[in-house]
């Protein structure tokens, strides 16, 4: 089976500027296509380096895929460093340069050296059209193998991936089908889950690939297996599944990458009843969870992020009496958050969260991180307080998990 | 200076399952201490990968930071690799065991063989305490080099960081100070910009690194340097930025990783005006980005997420006869929804978005990615209309940063 590596060039990932979701995307599409992903690596914008990595990835894999330096500034070498390995001078693609004209002059820009020097390009390499931007993606070939430069804009990646890479590379090199199915585990440890798989490991199909991801009250299974006919790893894998349900009963919430957005949308249709959260310290970031589940209007009629007091008061019928007595972040007034928004957007549930994300905020009796959560329901309404330490980005991110938690739990049990 | 090398282990992240964000972290924690990163490498569990991707590190840097791989279950092999590279066999570390043991009995949970095989460790390494899991890190030593064993787990990773490694690499290595500091430049392309700039390019300070990175709308402008000297440096970074804003003039909009939540509401406190969103499509993603930025609370009121059509009559007091002549995804509806939510919240300003994210609900007229979005001020109410593409969570993003953009060019404008 082909192997493919990508290297990102920029000095921007190295420095933590910027987070690399290019290559996660390149490895998704890579493995639907049945193309296995051996390495990635991340350079500096720095000829010596791109050169070497280069030469290492050609010595271990059919396919180089590199991505970003192909800008029109100074910081971006990828293609005179192209140049140079290649032994290939720089040449004007007259096809290019119309298209960047044609680019330049549709969005009311005018053409300067710097645009039409993105027409240049090493002799030895066939240009990639790039509809989106104006610097080509470029294929070059050497002893059988190939090295593709492509942008580091991902939409300009995106496009190039989907209508040049991919194609050429299934139609050059022998492809698998590539099958993965997650199984997401609620409630227990990884260790324990991993001692009650082992007769299951002991005995698994030659082929299948089993990996423990574990985060915060969950762990995902993955299941991975290759081969030339997708049926039948299909049903090599499903049979796999059906015996892991009976391992495991009431620990598999769900199969697939379904994350608790998904899971919880799931459940709702399938009750036919429906949702909406009132925010505060997550400031909407619970409704944007869910609504990033195509479909979700389905179940998900929307959300009241109330961050003043006020917007609490009229909005969510919050009474003044219980803010002054509780303060903002109380049992008292998440339960009357719930309760109000249930009440004032129509649904059969609604989940609340209150607390304080700080730096600022925090009190020797409410600390920073202090988070109150209540999920109102047909007839009661269930709330807890969380701990959830002094980061404000960790603590959006962990009150958006235990609401959805807390309110699948009030789902299933009900 | 002493060269980092980050390797990553597991297939999570070459499969794409996983985007690698704890190396963007590590990236940046290290450059603040003064440490620069060489090169990142993303492996699978897989021996020869992980014994050949050290080497090759070795080969090139100082020290190797090694995260994933180190679970109780059969697919992390890290562990026992590093026992075969550095020909040392596994011994129980009887302080890791004590630790693991209070670990488990604190969480309620019951020791067993796969926690207790976490206190096994190659002998020549230095176990680095882990609070916050089972799987203790790990220092080798070799031939003055450092190779760190790190979990995966992001906040067991980032204590052991912090905690451990950047003080012994401080402690060890001859460390420089390195500064970045970033400009956010809106309304000039790339290829213009950086042909205003051609000439201070070509006289700026010896050491200082430009790097242009483009994104729809804006481009950031990083200038790094590294020296000996903090204060130094500052003052000839400050210099340059002070001609850049003499010859770019109107163009900055900040300094520094100001982004737009950021900068909207630095432009709110400095007014003392108040805002709040109106969101359909993009479910309350606007409200969370700008609740992102610590105390928000000063100008950030709340925001109603009305993805159902009766909470937009409801809760903002869009006309029943709007919604039915014009449809939800319209310029009425959209300028309706933002001066009630101004009216409900009682803002200065108010952005309201409704639009089709996909991948259901378009129609010839109106296809998906057809978003309207609004921004209500004092006096007026601007509006516009964007194709933001068929891809559903592109669309969300897109649109967020849509009207954060609309928003700011209304407060800088009038």
């Amino acid at each position: 089976m082909v192997n493919v590596e990508i290297i990102t060039i920029g000095d921007e990932i190295l420095i933590g500027q910027v987070v690399d979701t290019n290559s996660a995307w390149m490895g998704q599409k890579l493995n639907e296509a049945g193309i296995e992903v051996r390495q990635i690596t991340s350079v500096h914008d720095q000829k010596e380096q791109i050169i070497s990595s280069i030469e290492d990835a050609l010595g271990r894999s059919e396919v180089v895929l590199l991505t970003g330096g192909l800008g029109p500034t100074r910081d971006d070498i990828t293609k005179t460093t192209l140049s140079e390995y290649f032994e290939s001078p720089m040449i004007l693609h007259e096809e290019t340069l119309r298209r960047i004209e044609e680019f330049v002059e549709k969005r009311g820009g005018e053409m300067n050296e710097l645009n039409r020097s993105q027409a240049m390009v090493p002799a030895a390499c066939q240009p990639l059209p790039n509809p989106f931007g104006t610097a080509p993606g470029m294929l070059f070939r050497k002893e059988g193998r190939l090295v593709f430069s492509l942008p580091g804009v991902p939409y300009e990646m995106k496009y190039l991936m989907e209508n040049e890479v991919i194609p050429l590379i299934r139609n050059e090199f022998k492809t698998e089908e590539i099958l993965h199915r997650t199984l997401l585990i609620h409630g227990l440890p990884e260790s324990v889950l991993a001692t009650r798989l082992e007769d299951w490991e002991d005995h698994k199909p030659a082929g299948l690939k089993v990996a423990y991801l574990p985060a915060p009250g969950r762990i995902r299974l993955r299941l991975s297996i290759n081969g030339s006919d997708r049926k039948a790893l299909e049903s090599v894998v499903e049979k796999e599944i059906e015996k892991l349900f009976r391992l495991l009963p009431g620990y598999i919430s769900s199969t697939d990458e379904e994350f608790l957005p998904q899971l919880i949308g799931r459940l709702l249709k399938e009750k036919k009843q429906t949702l909406s959260t009132a925010e505060s310290c997550t400031g909407g970031s619970i409704a944007a969870a869910l609504t990033s589940v195509p479909g979700a209007s389905a179940y998900f009629k929307g959300s009241v992020v109330a961050y003043a007091n006020e917007v609490k008061m009229s909005m969510l019928n919050v009474s003044g009496e219980s803010l002054n007595r509780f303060g903002a972040v109380s049992k008292e007034v998440v339960e009357e958050m719930a309760q109000g928004c249930r009440m004032a957007l129509k649904t059969d549930y609604a989940i609340a969260v209150s607390g304080i994300a700080g730096p600022d905020g925090g009190s020797e009796e409410k600390p920073v991180g202090t988070v109150w959560i209540a999920v109102a329901g047909l007839d009661r309404t269930h709330s807890g307080a969380f701990k959830m330490g002094n980061q404000r980005l960790r603590t959006i991110e962990k009150s958006v998990l235990a609401g959805l938690e807390m309110l699948r739990q009030v789902i299933v049990n009900y």
